[in-house]
């Protein structure tokens, strides 16, 4: 064993340990505290896991993993930003890359670069890997919240075009789970947890796949 | 898609939500709050996969990390044993037999065969990846307690035979791990954070490896 390299994986295995500390918007099941984001990577993951029968293309599963697992330790320095927060949402991703540079700044060299290249590849959202992963990150919450009659989008105020917009995004990923989420949207909006959309709200949803 | 199929899949994974509140008597970094299973299986995941490097043996990383994201999943039925508590382990093997029925029974049939196999190979310890998660199950609270000060070991008075034992289990994964575990163990007895062994304590380190 390199003692040096050893010391640097440690420090890093310690520092991540503050993801556990990440608060997220959305509650546990049956109306329970807030969630984390270490909590939010364990649950994806083994969602991922069990949900890949789904997946549109073929994907190597523990790749799919490795990236759900870390694929939002940068928000230890850069926070976690509501999905639906367009201001915070703006510089999100300069923030988030100066946290990346950071964090992974702290492994050994060659472990940075491969943490690095997969959440490089998580964020540009080009391989079926990454759109598999883009879908569990919001199939996860939905659940969750879906299972509290939507108490998060009520709390906010959400339009249905908010969680729409994003299934275009999980749809990449797995069109038979944006289908099902589809349907659960409609069932919260006539349930009145999630406000039905004016016209503003449908464009406001196609541009969300356009930025 | 067929509706019953996910169904049974999105019962299971809602269930599973509650191993978030599963606490473990392990305090994160920074004498934090305890640790939940959930947290406790996300930190383990990613340190197994950065330190796979030691491993005894050539281990699939991918089936190191679906065990141990999911080795744990039977506390939510039959709640966490604290590693040297004696009682709690002499039925913990029966307790999480039936949970595990009851858990992964809410699954279709293939998957909850397929879960089941991973937690008993994890159970059994007998192959290279079950070896490793054994290691990474003991290097993880370890890691964090160390940082701690040994405060977990000073609460519950803990003699250097306790994680000495459970050590070997690790040492079955990673010789240089343990190697590396021993030194940090012989320095929490010398700052006094660990009870030091007499004869007793070091028999019942050696019988750690024959139950």
């Amino acid at each position: 064993m390199d003692r040096d390299r050893f010391a640097r994986q440690r420090d890093f295995i310690l520092e991540i340990d503050k993801e556990k500390n990440v608060l997220r918007q959305t509650h546990l099941t049956n109306h329970g505290r807030r969630e984390n984001d270490a909590e939010h990577a364990w649950h994806m993951t083994v969602t991922a896991y069990l949900l890949r029968e789904y997946a549109n293309e073929d994907v190597d599963i523990a790749h799919v993993m490795i990236m759900t697992l870390t694929h939002d330790l940068v928000e230890i320095y850069a926070g976690d930003t509501y999905a639906y927060d367009t201001a915070g949402k703006s510089d999100e991703h300069d923030r988030e890359e100066l946290a990346a540079d950071k964090l992974f700044g702290r492994l050994p060299e060659d472990q940075a670069a491969d943490l690095r290249a997969i959440w490089e590849e998580f964020e540009a959202n080009q391989t079926p890997e990454a759109r598999f992963a883009h879908a569990m990150d919001s199939v996860q919450p939905m659940m969750l919240n879906d299972s509290n009659g939507g108490q998060d989008w009520k709390a906010h105020g959400v339009h249905r075009a908010g969680p729409g917009g994003r299934n275009e995004v999980t749809r990449l990923g797995s069109t038979e789970l944006a289908d099902y989420i589809d349907e659960r949207l409609d069932a919260n909006v006539a349930e009145g947890n999630l406000m039905p959309d004016d016209a503003g709200h449908h464009l406001a949803a196609r541009n969300y796949l356009e930025k």
